[in-house]
């Protein structure tokens, strides 16, 4: 079993804090997406869509995409849930999940991919479109801030996946020089207690 | 228990054709995100970030996000499972739902926010980032026709969200003139099975 990842990149390291949270052991193979390496025939063919991460289980079944690696190991071994145990507590970490990857995940992808270049021999980047998304990203920091004035963790009370994508965001953040404001001090409480856990390192 | 809805827009579709397959009840509240109800305080208060649909439950606990509400049924009900049953399916399922709404859904949505001006009081259209998402979508769906060569439903041999979502966006593209084309023949077999379940009516 492995997972073929780049180890800069912020979707492989919230399945990397994930596995290390749940202390399940794993290969890692190194994917050179700058040199375009997810592009080629061999990846394409363990994922479709040549995204970073896949995990490829022993019998060279693949599964892509982050939160359905994360699911299957939440599956396989529910001690230490970070996906919730009741159907409710499920649903609303889900909820949070999702609120964290549609307006800070995604957004702060939209200003790398618009304002840096970074994939410019594969699309075009849209300066506008990237200026538009650091509004948003700041505008959902103020609306995460608020929640975590009521709240320990992003869904609640425990740490769950939901922190995970909004830790591995916050510090992908910093490449298009988006941070946390003075302001945002409930925020930045939530960050430190985050940070401070072992798996934050994986 | 209610669902605060737009019942145009396609994620609260997807909400209702989850329920349908699962012959859940339940009693729709029309929210009219046209004129900005979304954007009032009452529903601000049910869902941080404005997005319909919204699940409120009878002692008054609200959830956000189609496919987190769907999780709440599903772990209630899972007879009839739609999000899978081992712990490899549900990966599988959840990963096509993902590559769906990330590569078809998101797209179709950019085009329509870009391409249509609807949300013009409240967002700045970006044409030629509109213009891309054409492109995306079209590009997506030859992914899409590839993968239905190969398997009867979009995740596997069994109907699943994953389905559900993706037949959502291709009726809510037509607002946008995006189709499946001629060459498209894997994925319009697909679309009229899918097409024929009585709960596409919901």
């Amino acid at each position: 079993m492995k997972i073929y990842e780049t180890a800069l990149a912020p979707n492989p390291r919230r399945v990397r804090i994930f596995l290390a949270e749940k202390n399940i052991p794993m290969e890692y193979v190194e994917v050179d997406i700058a040199a375009g390496e997810n592009l080629q025939d061999d990846y394409k063919k363990k994922n479709i869509t040549t995204k970073v991460p896949t995990l490829e289980l022993d019998d060279g079944t693949c599964i892509g995409e982050s939160v359905a690696i994360c699911r299957y190991f939440e599956e396989l071994y529910p001690e230490n849930p970070l996906m919730g145990e009741t159907p409710l507590e499920k649903a609303q970490i889900e909820s949070w999940q999702r609120r964290v990857e549609l307006h800070l995940l995604f957004p702060v992808a939209m200003c790398f991919q618009h304002l840096t270049g970074y994939f410019k021999d594969r699309m075009k980047p849209r300066k506008e479109w990237g200026q538009d998304n650091v509004k948003l990203t700041m505008d959902f920091l103020a609306t995460l801030n608020d929640r975590l004035a009521e709240s320990t963790y992003i869904a609640g009370e425990d740490f769950s996946i939901a922190d995970i994508t909004a830790l591995c965001t916050l510090d992908f953040a910093r490449v298009v020089k988006i941070y946390p404001q003075k302001e945002h001090s409930h925020l930045i409480r939530w960050y430190e207690l985050v940070k401070s856990r072992p798996s934050v390192s994986a």
